[in-house]
């Protein structure tokens, strides 16, 4: 249901959610129109530039959104409720136990960060003495007003759950748009942390389809909008938000395997997992792996290794899944264009799963990988081929020999929108994913 | 002259610029065609994700930039240097000498900011120990890669020097584009750069029109840009680079007098300086005043005391400046349309300058206010029209009673695009303004 | 019973704890003796500079503290355990319900400040790039080894819980004596933090005497010991350990009354319960109020408010308590002192408790004020016995006049060991107090 | 001179200095005696705890030590400054002109770091929104009030230099006793400060014995002595300090040559460096190296590296220096002392220098190296004679083989009073020591 001013109500209309292992209805969520919006859009503009709270504006708001944090985490510590949320993510987002696990244990960990006074601690001030006696300068963390989160489908709970509260924290009022497909267990979320005293109209939700949101994000005139999502849609919001967005970055990741061989079984587990972990629909899954001809000789094998990893996946455990953005077809019509590229092979997967039940407009598919060597990278439409990012179980496996390492660095440097992984680790509070 | 990967070079055509005082010619400078920017775009485009240095990358010029702070600050405090830099800043926007000495001020105080280690220390990292022995997650501060600064005419020196270097601190290399009715004051700062070791390649520098450099950056692929100027420009270029644009908002600023009357002298002297300063061509120039009705009482009279400082500005000494941005028939006819909100009557000034030579392409105007009653403000058309952003001596005063402080509150409110100014202070870096 | 390197033992000899309220002996604790300690101090030396765990070493340990803190906040919420140990406190230092209510829940507010992440984030280093590539500059935190904390009988839980485990976040492994009268409180806290996953051999606890814990300082070589009571035996410490202590002031605190007249009821509310809350036994208690002449005239009477909110207060309910470390006579003996200075009157109480069973060791004496002129501070020896902190419920009324503001301040200049309190606010954390 | 109060005074009593390289009588200071030192005493007892600045009270002090950094650095960027400096310093500290010279350019950069808004920054505050609107908490950074300094004749400029300026930045006026062997070059500092801006009365200064400014600690009641100098020393003071002292600990360093030889030449020239450098009278001068045997077969020779190189230093071009603290005869004594432990034997170096004028109070020796093996270290006397820490041209080479790591681990762990080297860098503020 949709949350609009602290009420639960219904959209006029509804959208059948379809089980990703077999294709029926198992869901039907509101389809909010067009006509439906108004109440979403008076509530983001009117709230104030000082939102509903800052250092000088309802102090104690801090301390009870540590309190609820607290209480949240307590919660979620319960054997029941871990299961339930678990049980859930799985319903929506197929992902082994193990995985969705994970993303309920990096949201409690997470509400244990903030809880006491560690909200509190967010709105920590620093003043400055002035020129003279009676002046001084002080900056303050202030809010935006009335703020938006659209987050997508792979991360149910994680990433709306932390970007949402994180605004609150702030002093914003949020309005949450997920991915309808999952949307259900942020609305279970939000009923759950309206039970340990989140106070209702502190965060809006909503199910809607793009457009639909647009509109209210551009009548609401929201103040910031933070979007994780693919670089198409961020594009747009940039333009009609005139900026006032913040992305966070999916990218097209990658990792380097250098001359020095090492670790061999723990780089192959990790480079499995990596990839094909939850069917290549993590936003930091690896789509692309060089390797020095070090790694591809035959006592090493890491291709053979990385085939027989991939092979051990099954959808039965769900350690191979539906992909929910690209169906089949479109997958392997991809795959076509890349094994298309002078010098490409197919090193292991490659078709469709058999005996699965996966409805039409998802995918089943194998963990693949294609083989291409270095120099294929250096033609412009090979390399934006090579290069696209295929939110499923498919990356590109690419050779290089010893005295080309320049031309590894050069195909890195045109990548779009990413940092360079192998500087800037990943974030402590996400590592679990 | 154009800098560009090192060189200086003349562009095919010039401009001409006039002297706001008299209207004559007074400098040529170049005027950049669109089939001369290919070498900007080249230089931009070609700039590794990994910027001119970063923590890993060319650490020691962090040091030399150090270096040149010094250098560049201690050349700054030579009096004949200092003098030239405040005559030549008066002569292509034409303030006191006053008003032109503190952007030099500014400027020096801020390079020594940055000298010694202090270029080093912006680079900061923090880390936190992993979850296992040998894991550790690091946070670094990573460079964009090519950037651009784009910044207006009211402070040549302080905005644009301030914010290219600032880019270069961080290991980007910066193309500056500043409005070039006074772009030849930051050409001077950069020759002197260079004179105390600032490599010639870390700064490019254009005289172009806005079309122009909007092909660059595009063209270039800018990966951040840092805009001052008006919310338009802003706004268009927002979404021609897809967000990656920070905006230094000029805003629209006010003041409240409060019921406690105190310090006269000191707050008609403050408000009438923020006001009519550089003819309220300041960022931070006060557009709006209100004015509770103790302050408007006979023994106060905060209004008369107001027209008797402005009366006191005057052309010769540069305490009334020409206005660049709004001829004096656009300036008149904006104020008309203030006074024919209803309730508005002219409080002091509102006539063109007698005996000027200001050239009619800009303003030459007296110190203007105009008086409306609070209730004017919540009619919407009312409230547009007051509320435009004026470059120029021009402020609108506000009366309201007791009792109306809410709709004080509720004004402000609506005001677009700016901090609330009695809450967040100034930076101290930017005070003497 | 002590605990060292896991094991909870008991010492050949024990020591009888008295209830404070009839003097009945109603605990019995071990008193180790000299020969006994040899395995404290075994363990105390054998701890490595670089202690349990660093950025380097163990870094899991970061993860784990951070997971007892959430564990152990857990274990306080519920009802029967926040009960258990409010009760616990009020045995041995018998103070108000809410008072010591308080005393757990700042603890576990505090614990969940450290919980999740938290205590990692404690480890945080700081880095800056060298001079050339490949060189940097980290700054890590790092422990001292064997350390100690040394905590008073007033806050039984609070102050040795909170320090103890902050110094076990650090990688330090931790000593901790506690006043025998109370130290059950922390023996069971201990045991609770066992049970949610505390590793027994992270802190030591120990019951004995004063001289005997100094030899195991001194024997052990104490890398840092943080000690919280009398200035005399923090004077000796300092001495010992050679000044590798750091101390929490207990301090003369006092409070100023402006001639500024308001909030009177509040005022008179906050100084009652600043000067008698736990019969004037906490660490921040008031001792010095200075009364401005308006607040003493015949309207405002600030004295007679605050006689009548003593008068309110009663053995019964334990809004008075006994006092621990000052018995009835030499409270007295010390009140008699006072009153001996030029001008000296009592204000009110100054009498034994009628019909109390409290032990002669400790005091039973009704809320007390003297009242003095700000002259008499002006003579030396008066000054030092209007300044002695007595640990109970006494306080000087200073009584100044217009114009004497800078007798004032020049006394609260002489005053030795604290910090100007009007100044320096105190840490949220504590404010429950 | 002594300056005491703005004033410069001489004593009654003068103390002659003598020229370190040929033991003439070169400069004559005051020698002043327990019946002159009342005026310091009043001085420093006379500061208010809030001392001559804190972020209430003057605040315009910080932006004038900003200005006073700023234009010292410019002066000692005038090389006849810069050249004057140099050479004082090595008439009293006899080091090389590079040494010297790396010592101005610290100090220098130094200013430069706290040049322009930095001394301002220092003073940046932490405020904390409340419970409750309209409270908040904020945490300043307070002087002490009146502090002290003492430093020893190793960096006659940059170690007092920088501690007596850092104490006035935070408000505290400060009482600086140097060694008064090279006292003279802070002296001449103070008067370049003086003419660039700094009050006369911020530091006051004095040449004096210890015991008498021990007295002047005592009785003038210094609130904090930072001591830089010998551990006998410091315990003295933290025990009549009562632990109120601060000490920059010189420590006893050590290197540890692993089982990888790398960078041999480079190795091999640091070593001699940190080893033998103004003749191992830095702070951080080498006393030990631990060597696996690895390093000293014989195609490595590290051994005969170092002798080497040693050998190449000499008194004429001061790569050799005077030993200021340990006389010939005592340090030949110490040298056969550690001989005597069973395995040792001299590496090389080891004799009195030939043909040299040195006085008999100070040390002229070769740079000298004794060997042991790992396994004497285990026996205690031993061990204490080898880490003694020798303040001149000494150092002791371990040997140890492949398996015996923990022993050295071992050994480090018991030597007192230093940070493990290889873990904790240096502050990049003191790096050309």
């Amino acid at each position: 249901m949709n949350l609009c001013g602290g009420s639960w109500t219904k959209a006029k209309r509804t959208q059948d959610i379809v089980d990703p292992l077999n294709g029926e209805v198992f869901l039907k969520v509101p389809n909010t129109a067009m006509d439906e919006i108004e109440p979403y859009i008076q509530r983001m503009a009117a709230v104030p530039r000082s939102g509903l709270h800052n250092p000088f504006k309802n102090p104690e708001r801090y301390v009870m959104l540590g309190e609820v944090c607290g209480a949240a985490a307590r919660e979620m510590f319960k054997p029941e409720v871990d299961d339930f949320f678990i049980r859930l993510i799985q319903r929506v987002a197929p992902k082994s136990y193990a995985q969705a696990g994970g993303e309920i244990k990096a949201v409690r960990t997470w509400l244990q960060d903030f809880s006491g006074n560690n909200v509190r601690m967010l709105a920590e001030s620093q003043g400055l003495p002035g020129d003279h006696v009676g002046q001084s300068t002080v900056g303050y963390r202030m809010p935006f007003g009335g703020v938006s989160v659209i987050t997508p489908f792979n991360f149910p709970l994680e990433i709306c759950g932390i970007q949402s509260l994180s605004a609150v924290f702030m002093g914003n009022q949020c309005t949450t748009k997920v991915d309808w497909k999952v949307a259900i267990v942020m609305e279970q979320f939000l009923r759950m942390l309206h039970s340990v005293g989140l106070p209702k109209s502190d965060i809006d939700f909503i199910y809607c389809d793009g457009p639909v949101f647009n509109e209210v994000l551009l009548r609401g005139d929201a103040k910031m909008t933070l979007f994780t999502g693919s670089q198409r849609v961020a594009d747009k919001l940039a333009v009609d938000l005139k900026g006032k967005v913040k992305l966070e970055d999916a990218g097209f990741d990658w990792k380097i395997l250098g001359p020095d061989v090492m670790d061999v079984d723990y780089v192959a587990w990790q480079a499995d997992h990596d990839a094909y972990g939850f069917a290549g629909q993590k936003c930091s899954a690896q789509s692309m792996l060089f390797m020095h001809e070090n790694w591809t000789k035959p006592d090493v094998d890491i291709v053979g290794r990385l085939a027989r990893l991939a092979g051990q996946r099954s959808l039965k455990e769900l350690t191979n899944c539906p992909v929910l953005t690209w169906p089949t077809e479109k997958f392997l019509a991809h795959m076509d264009r890349v094994l298309a590229i002078p010098g490409a092979s197919l090193a292991f997967g490659g078709k469709e799963l058999a005996d699965h039940t996966v409805p039409p407009q998802y995918g089943a598919v194998e963990p693949t990988a294609v083989r291409i060597p270095i120099e294929a990278l250096e033609d412009p439409p090979s390399f934006e081929v090579a290069t696209v990012e295929l939110f499923g179980p498919f990356q590109v496996l690419v050779d290089y020999k010893e005295g080309q390492q320049s031309k590894v660095i050069e195909a890195i440097n045109r990548m779009p929108n990413h940092l360079t992984a192998g500087i800037v680790s990943n974030n402590p509070r996400f590592i679990n994913e």
